[in-house]
């Protein structure tokens, strides 16, 4: 992929100002809304089962994410989803905790199997343990020490359900089985603010609202939030991260082509 | 209106600390209850059932905001609203999202008619959704091109509903079916932060808490609450949405009678 | 005890980054967990019945905040608490509003009945009501004139629940019923950012997972707080509660054992 095509798709973003249906947690819903409009999409959060499907279908794409699911969340998340999935709306994915308790991991299978997801998006032992794997979690955060081959997991994953996987972490890996690649942008204070993810997932999903190669857009959500949190960091991570949460809201406001062009970091994986 | 009045309500709302009931969307908890408090209000937040009532009695205001609605907290907001008609605590009512799911109109549509509204505040295509006009709607947010006359709006749905109606947009329009203004302060960064709407909504609370009278009182919140916004945005508008909306919450705290009385632009309209 | 020992929970939270589940209320989440991060612990935030249980159990400690109470969450709090009871995983109890409706009275109450509470923080009015007497309360803040003493609340309180009770004020007091500090750190800006007595609830939540002696584990986080309150204050009480809050999250990455040691302000009790 060419670092010039990794901007079209923030330009079609900016431009279209696609509709995001969000049903995510409560503890990232405002950081995900103001993360959202910042970029120029339209954030909607709408999560009760006697509207989600109509919100869906009038959505550019649908983000799930299970941080605090309830058997009410869910049948809604599973009602979107399929909705979604008959208008062909992308669904993006976010297995919040994963395999830190069997509800989680159950309840992030069974949405895996029941919605035609299109990416989903979580740290390494979250995403094993949807496939199957045992690797450590603590609560929703990753373990500190790698339990296996990044790559090796992405691969499969992508292959096993036929979608984009993105593992993030020091590093990320995007791959939908055939193609794979490693994102090394990024900044360590970027694991002191809650919702990075989340929001990241949601950001995936405004991308992936304009630009149909998922591949495309994946990475070039992933470089361009990457880059705004190097931003952001650069003016305030010894400031704390209080300072660093808001400079990376305008950040993602004020990331340019250029920005993009100099600073995305990734490589292609041959295997 | 003499414009040294509008600073009157904004006085008192810092003298009394007005209890604010709210039951409103789990995106702009946080930055209404922190809205408030810069303010010089006190928020609550309670939603169950088995308490609305008790908290709307004792307060000097109640809140109802649809823009997560469900089952439980709709019953919950028409308990409340009942309550709060019984002992005369005024309601305000914001329909957040009419028109983009049939739920929702249908959901403003009953909170309108089983609860005795003072105030309605909305973008024009979710007041005229819920009188039954179909006004293009985006997910949450006003279409781009207006789909009328904006003043004629007002005033029919205020006849209609026999309350204030406040409709924000680019210009603001505040009707009680007889008297009738248009607001012109406020900053276009406003739209990039989520729940500016919302929380506009809560201040016109803590102020029709205060002062009896709703057109002052209304008048009064809307161009303290965008003067607010205009101070913040001379400071950081350029910085990007993230430093905007601190400084908006500072302004909250520190607008003064003299930047309400310089800066206040607004006109009877005559029809 | 000495200064010295106060800084060594902050260093052990620091090291060990403690899970702390919170089952707290949609207004303070975000800024709960943003604030576990910015001090060194690990926040989960889970409430379903299905899960609560598991995640309890492999928590350094639980804390349960009735701010926005229901049903469903009150049962998912009884369920975790008896949770960490079983495996000795200390509870921190924050009773927000007990005292502003019956609901939030009797819940408060029930909780403490059914579940080994290790830590009780509120403010003077949610802890009387608690233990059933009768002091003002308006909405979910302390009424502003003290309705008796705070030291023989504090005293007899801990005494009737064999815990250790903190009440927060102008000044705090901290006791098990034998051993009474007051704490005179803090700042009156602490009163204008929301959920900043929550947010203290589960930073004791954070210390007292590192720290088996309640009383050292309470002392230490709550000097800490202040202290990060006191220096947030310096830099940017004038400019506003947006900027406050901000700095607030960088001082609780930031505060050191230095600053613990030098402005630390607490003196026992003598009764």
């Amino acid at each position: 992929m060419e670092k010039n095509s990794l901007y079209e798709a923030l330009e079609k973003v900016r431009k279209v100002n696609p509709l995001v249906h969000n049903i995510t947690n409560v503890v990232v819903t405002n950081f995900t809304a103001n993360g959202l409009l910042a970029l120029g999409a339209s954030p909607v959060m709408a999560y009760a089962a006697e509207e989600v499907a109509d919100m869906a279908k009038i959505a550019s794409s649908l983000v799930l994410n299970i941080g605090t699911l309830n058997p009410q969340t869910v049948e809604s998340m599973i009602i979107a989803g399929k909705a979604a999935n008959e208008t062909t709306v992308p669904v993006i994915f976010d297995p919040v905790g994963a395999g830190a308790t069997s509800y989680r991991t159950e309840t992030a299978q069974r949405i895996m199997s029941e919605v035609k997801v299109s990416v989903i998006r979580g740290n390494a032992a979250e995403i094993a343990n949807v496939i199957g794997e045992k690797w450590e979690i603590k609560g929703v955060d990753a373990g500190t020490t790698a339990n296996g081959d990044t790559v090796t997991l992405a691969i499969k994953a992508a292959q096993t359900w036929n979608c984009v996987v993105v593992i993030t972490g020091k590093e990320d890996v995007v791959s939908d089985g055939e193609t794979t690649y490693l994102v090394c942008n990024g900044h360590p204070i970027m694991t002191k603010v809650t919702g990075m993810g989340c929001l990241l997932t949601s950001v995936i999903g405004a991308f992936a609202g304009v630009e149909k190669d998922l591949i495309q857009a994946t990475l070039s959500a992933l470089t361009f939030y990457e880059i705004a949190a190097e931003n952001a960091a650069a003016q305030t991570a010894e400031m704390g991260p209080g300072s660093f949460q808001i400079e990376f809201l305008n950040q993602l406001a004020l990331v340019s082509s250029d920005d993009i062009t100099s600073h995305a970091s990734f490589t292609k994986v041959n295997r």
